[in-house]
């Protein structure tokens, strides 16, 4: 491998030049290995910043994280495999019975997920709080759950683009994370070394997203459909309204209950909606011809369900756990409630227990924020509007401070807003 | 002292906002104390290199700097204190002769100085040529110097702004040095630290220079004043031009010489003017009714620089070292030399020994490269345009190449281009 200055590249990059496939090739291995400094590689995170990376660099950028570490393959898996993606928002527990509903239809669901951080919720930490549950598994027990159950949800390992990693963590005390690019190559570096044929990525827009407006979001999904499909994967991205939370529930046991009722066919109609709408996209990808609503209707992603919690350990008929404490927010005004603001329910939902600040945080099952209201209903003043669950009662007051103005209330009724705006592909 | 987050203001900074004074002297406090990481002060050098610091931030920055050391002070002192700073050229020897010519007229002129780094020369280098002499001494010698002789040239000690030499470090690693509100703090916090009552800065500019352009200089200059004037220092810039050395030799011993023929009355004619116009802005800055021309024609000033380099242990009539080795660069054309390119000759200069790469590295006293013609003389073909010196003449080959296109020939003279652009203050 040919050798760089990494003063050179950064300065290249910082004078609005282009970074050649090879120079990223080592300079993302040396920072890896420990040859390049964190000084240097955050300088250049901020000159990405400023300067970003065009098309081929993204494409060398993402491809050089995922040779840092191991790409998996599910070698004689007879079903075809999809995976998906949320950029991340507040009740999103759409995979809970997204998984188990397309591996119902036929497909291989290998969903590696993350852990809660901030005000987003974690799809593991939503599925710890069934008794019994284990995220670790090998990469034998996944494969034989695939091939059997045709759904798993499980950690990704650290040996997946180990360089995303290191350069995730430093990003985070560099203020160098809000970058379209570097956040594009971080998901997709993941993603793509997952193994998956097919992917649908969930891009969320809004005040519970990191992307705010629409046009930042459609950017963002635009580079990581570039780079999936450059990396030979198939790749869909939808862009969804993050504005209000996802459902009636936002926190861990709040959730797996609402998702419970989705796959027993009820449940939020923007939840079933937008489950339906991934399916619907992950189904096509795989190259099945199957309805995912009349499958969901009859019951079976239901019974896939149970035995991928049981084939994990889980007890799906145990009981769930229920805080110990609740409070309730009531209306002060009369009218129509316009808006119930995503970023507030989740920093809410966190301070209550449901999430943590540092990855060493434990979270509680039963904590977290029951919408009672939703967007376009009509309230009377001392209606309830939130209901508050925590373990830790001491945690009401901030939880109240932070939801002050979280629901909007009006005399006239909100625009309808689709809640799946634009498709990528 | 508050309290603030380095990542918040790495964020602040980047999207466009201003800092506090407050919050840029905890950043400088608790970078210089380690607790802002390294990688953190790098991007929001980056940060900064895109964004710009404005008036108020950059004073804030450069005594924040100051307040990390020591501020030096001169009581007692009968004369008025003026110094000196150039931003660095190519055969700049102009502190050799100007230090005491100053000095004469009846101003103290305490110039701490560096050494060679790169393709400029250091001035610490090149009075170390003259047997005996050093470069350290004590705040009680400085004093009794500056009250005695009247011109001290020594090495700056390690208590002034020692932010700045952590920050320089990070900087040149980083591919963030190019800033130009960084570098007028970097300056600036030292000059001001030094404890200067009047201060003169040579900004240069052209192609041996830091700043390529005059616009880029004049900023610089305008900056720096600015940021002298706050500090309560009486601060002149002259933006002079860099584009060819500086008189006829380069080289540590080459420019003692070249000097010592300035303060005997003679001399290359843009050495003498230069010297004279900062000579002349010192003085005046100083309040002094004196005219530096007189003074250097009086032949006072030749004998402040035999007491000042006898007052630090130098011999002045020993003799100066000659390289061991000679090779000429002859002229390939015959016409009016239009331009001798002061980058290659200082980059062929320190690749034949006058410099140095790392800082541990040892200069040649000898080596360097003396300029046979001037930019308007006319050449033949054959005839002698540089001498080339060394002790170590398997350097030759590669100077040779760097200066493969370092003199340029032409049929039509050149235009004539002021030495002193502007002036600032």
């Amino acid at each position: 491998m040919d050798c760089y200055s990494a003063v050179e590249l950064i300065q290249a990059k910082r004078d609005g030049g282009t970074l050649s496939a090879a120079a990223i090739a080592w300079l993302i291995r040396a920072y890896t290995d420990g040859q390049v400094a964190d000084e240097q590689m955050s300088a250049m995170a901020m000159a990405i910043f400023f300067r970003g990376l065009d098309d081929a660099e993204l494409a060398a950028w993402t491809a050089a994280m995922i040779d840092t570490g191991e790409r998996m393959s599910y070698p004689g898996l007879k079903r075809p495999t999809v995976d998906k993606h949320s950029t991340g928002g507040v009740g999103d527990k759409i995979t809970l019975p997204l998984a188990p509903l397309v591996a119902a239809c036929g497909a291989a669901v290998p969903q590696l997920s993350g852990r809660a951080l901030g005000h987003t919720g974690g799809t593991l930490d939503k599925l710890e709080s069934i008794k019994g549950w284990r995220a670790s598994l090998t990469g034998a027990e996944m494969l034989a759950q695939l091939n059997d159950v045709g759904a798993v949800v499980c950690a990704a390992g650290d040996r997946l683009a180990p360089a995303d990693k290191k350069l995730y963590a430093l990003r985070d005390v560099t203020g160098t994370v809000a970058s379209i690019p570097l956040i594009a190559s971080s998901i997709m570096s993941k993603k793509i070394a997952e193994g998956a044929d097919n992917l649908v990525l969930d891009v969320k827009f809004g005040s519970g997203a990191f992307m705010r407006s629409l046009d930042e979001a459609r950017e963002l999904a635009r580079r990581m459909v570039a780079l999936g499909q450059a990396a030979g994967v198939r790749t869909v991205a939808l862009l969804t309204d993050m504005n209000t939370p996802l459902g009636r529930t936002v926190g861990n046991a709040l959730e797996v209950r609402e998702a419970l009722a989705v796959l027993a066919g009820g449940g939020p109609t923007d939840v079933v909606e937008l489950t339906l709408a991934l399916a619907h996209e992950m189904v096509q990808l795989a190259g099945l011809d199957t309805d995912p609503a009349q499958i969901l209707a009859s019951g079976q992603a239901m019974d896939v369900w149970r035995r991928m919690i049981h084939a994990q350990g889980g007890d799906p008929d145990a009981p769930l756990a229920v805080a110990r404490h609740c409070d309730e927010l009531t209306s002060t005004a009369s009218g129509i409630v316009t808006a119930m603001d995503a970023m507030a329910i989740g920093v809410a939902s966190w301070k209550l227990g449901a999430g943590r600040t540092r990855k060493e945080d434990t979270v509680q099952a039963g904590a977290g924020v029951e919408l009672l209201t939703r967007p376009g209903d009509r309230v009377a003043v001392g209606q309830p509007l939130l209901r508050l669950h925590t373990d830790t009662p001491e945690a009401f007051a901030t939880a109240r401070e932070t939801l002050q103005t979280a629901v909007t209330i009006s005399e006239q009724a909100p625009a309808a807003r689709p809640l799946v705006a634009d498709r990528i592909c």
